[in-house]
C-alpha cells in the first residue's frame, strides 16, 4: 500500500472570538489520522489560518467538518476584517505532500468541493490547479467583490459556483483548490543598487519572459543598504531552487556583482532542498523516494 | 514534549529458517509505537538485518524482546555462516533520527544492554560510542575471536562483559552500540588513473590526516574505466559531505582532473543532503528543524 500524504491550509474569517477559532480547529482535531501542525489567528485581518495533514481521504473529511462547523458559527454579514472575503471558510487550498500527483489533487479538491456543497451546503468555487475555467485560476479574481458582492457576481453566468447556486446567506462561498508548496526565496546581492536586482528579477519571473511558476521582484533592504531579489515559487517542481539560484548568479557576475547569500522564509519541503543537494553534489540516479531516510517514516 | 526519534538496525546470527527470522521479526513489531521498515536475510553469511524506528523507549523494549527471542530459538553452538559472530542478537546499534543528542543516545544504548542482560539473562559488550574503554570501540576488536573464542576471551581481566558475566551458552554476547547513520557515498573522477584517485582518498581519510569520520579508499571501476574515491562518512555531523566533495573536487583540480558525478549507496538522513543544500545555496540562518516541512510530520 501506497502511503499518501496531503497537506490543507484552509483560511477562515475569524480571528477574534478564540472560542470559535477552537471549535473550527477541534472540528479538524476530530478526525482521526489527521495531525493539526499549527493555527494562527490574525485580529486585524479577524482570520485564522490552520494547516494540517494526513491521507487523503482524512483530510478531505476534515476539510467538509471544518466548513460545517464555521458555517454554523461564522456570519459574514456581521463579520470584518482588513482581509479580503467571500466565505466563513474563505479559501480552502490542498497541497501534496507525498505520494500524490498533480492530477490527484485535483480530483482531491474537486471531490472535497462537492462535498461541502452536499454536506455543509455551503456553495463552492473551484481555483488554481482545480480551476474549472481560465479566469477562475487566480484567487484574487475568484474573490473580488468579496462577500458583499456575491448577490451580484453569482447571477453572472461567468461566475456561477462549480456546486451549489448562488450563495449561503451567511458563510457565503468557500473557495477550494488545488496547489504546489509555496516557497518564499529572497537573494542578496553583494552590492547596494537595486537596479540591477529589479533587472535580474525581470530576467528570472515568469510574467517578463523568464521561468514558469517564478515571481521576483528587486526590492531595496535600507537596513543593510543590500539589494535583493524577493522570489516566490510557486511550483519548485517545475522550476527548482537551484535553477534560479545559478541564473541570479550568472547574471549577477555580468553586472560585476555577486550573490552574497540567501534567506528562506517560512518552510520548504524537503525534496525543494535535497534536490538542490543532488544537483550541486553531482549525484548519479538518485532516487529521492526510497533513498532518503525519512521518507520511509511519513 | 519533544517527539524523539531512534532507529536500530540489530543483526541476527540466523538466515536460513525462515520461521526463526519471522518470530524475531514479529518479536520486535509487537511493541506499539515501533515500526519495522525493512529486514533482509543472507543464506550465506547466515545473518538477517533488521531495521526498525520508533521512540527511544519503544525500541529499547523492541529489542530486548527480540533478544529474547532469538537467545530462544538460536543456539550459536549450532551455527555455521561466513559473517563473523558472537551472539543470537549479534550486534545492536542504536542510531539517532530525531531530537536525540550524541549523549543520549549513548544512555539509550546502556540502558539497552542493561536490560538485554536482567531480561534475556543473555551478557552484553558495549561498543562504537557507548564503549567503556578504548580498546571496545572497534566492532571488530570486540568480536575478535567470536563466539568459539568466548570461553578463553570472557576470562581475560580486560574482556569481561560490560552487563553480566562470562557468556551464554548457546546465544554467547549481544554487543550493544551507539553510532551515527553510516553514509556509503563514492566519487567518481574523470580520469582513469587510480592513483590520482588513492592520493585523494589518502588525503580525506581520518587514518592518514584527513577529516574525522571519514574513511576512504582508491579504486578502479574496470567496468567504465574510471577512477573512484570510494568513501564512508560514519558521522556526517561532524564532517558533512559538501566538505570532503568541495576537497575532492579541489585535490582532483591539482592533478588535472575533475569531479564526474557521485553515488550514494543506500539511505542517507535527510539532514545530510539539506545541510548541503543549506551549503551551495548559501542560505543564511538556516534552522533545520523549523523550516524543513516533514520536521513537523515526524
Amino acid at each position: 500500500m501506497i502511503n499518501q500524504l496531503i497537506e490543507c491550509v484552509p483560511n477562515i474569517s475569524e480571528g477574534r472570538r478564540p472560542e470559535v477559532v477552537s471549535a473550527c480547529v477541534e472540528a479538524v482535531a476530530s478526525v482521526e489520522g489527521v495531525k493539526v501542525l499549527h493555527f494562527t489567528s490574525d485580529y486585524d485581518h479577524n482570520r485564522t489560518v490552520i494547516t494540517f495533514v494526513g491521507e487523503p481521504e482524512r483530510v478531505v473529511e476534515a476539510a467538509v467538518r471544518l466548513c460545517k462547523k464555521a458555517g454554523e458559527l461564522i456570519d459574514l454579514t456581521r463579520h470584518t476584517g482588513e482581509h479580503p472575503r467571500m466565505g466563513a471558510v474563505d479559501v480552502c487550498p490542498f497541497i501534496p505532500v507525498k505520494n500524490v500527483t498533480a492530477e490527484e489533487i485535483v480530483e482531491i479538491a474537486v471531490t472535497a468541493g462537492k462535498r461541502i456543497y452536499e454536506e455543509a451546503g455551503i456553495p463552492v468555487y473551484l481555483y488554481e490547479k482545480a480551476a474549472s475555467a481560465p479566469h477562475r485560476v487566480n484567487l484574487a479574481d475568484v474573490r473580488r467583490g468579496q462577500f458583499e458582492g456575491l448577490p451580484e457576481k453569482t447571477k453572472l453566468p461567468e461566475w456561477q459556483p462549480d456546486f451549489g447556486n448562488g450563495y449561503h446567506p451567511t458563510a457565503g462561498i468557500t473557495i477550494v483548490g488545488a496547489r504546489e508548496f509555496l516557497i518564499a526565496f529572497n537573494i542578496e546581492l553583494d552590492t547596494n543598487d537595486v537596479e540591477i536586482a529589479k533587472k535580474i528579477a525581470k530576467t528570472i519571473r515568469f510574467s517578463s519572459g523568464g521561468y514558469p511558476c517564478v515571481k521576483a521582484l528587486g526590492l531595496m533592504l535600507h537596513e543593510t543598504d543590500t539589494a535583493q531579489v524577493s522570489i516566490n515559487f510557486t511550483d519548485y517542481k517545475t522550476t527548482s531552487l537551484y535553477t534560479v539560484v545559478d541564473k541570479v548568479r550568472e547574471e549577477a557576475e555580468k553586472y560585476g556583482t555577486t550573490v552574497k547569500c540567501t534567506e528562506l522564509i517560512g518552510l520548504s519541503p524537503m525534496k525543494a532542498l535535497i534536490d538542490s543537494a543532488a544537483h550541486y553534489l553531482k549525484i548519479r540516479d538518485f532516487d529521492y523516494d526510497n533513498q532518503v531516510f525519512e521518507n520511509h517514516l511519513l
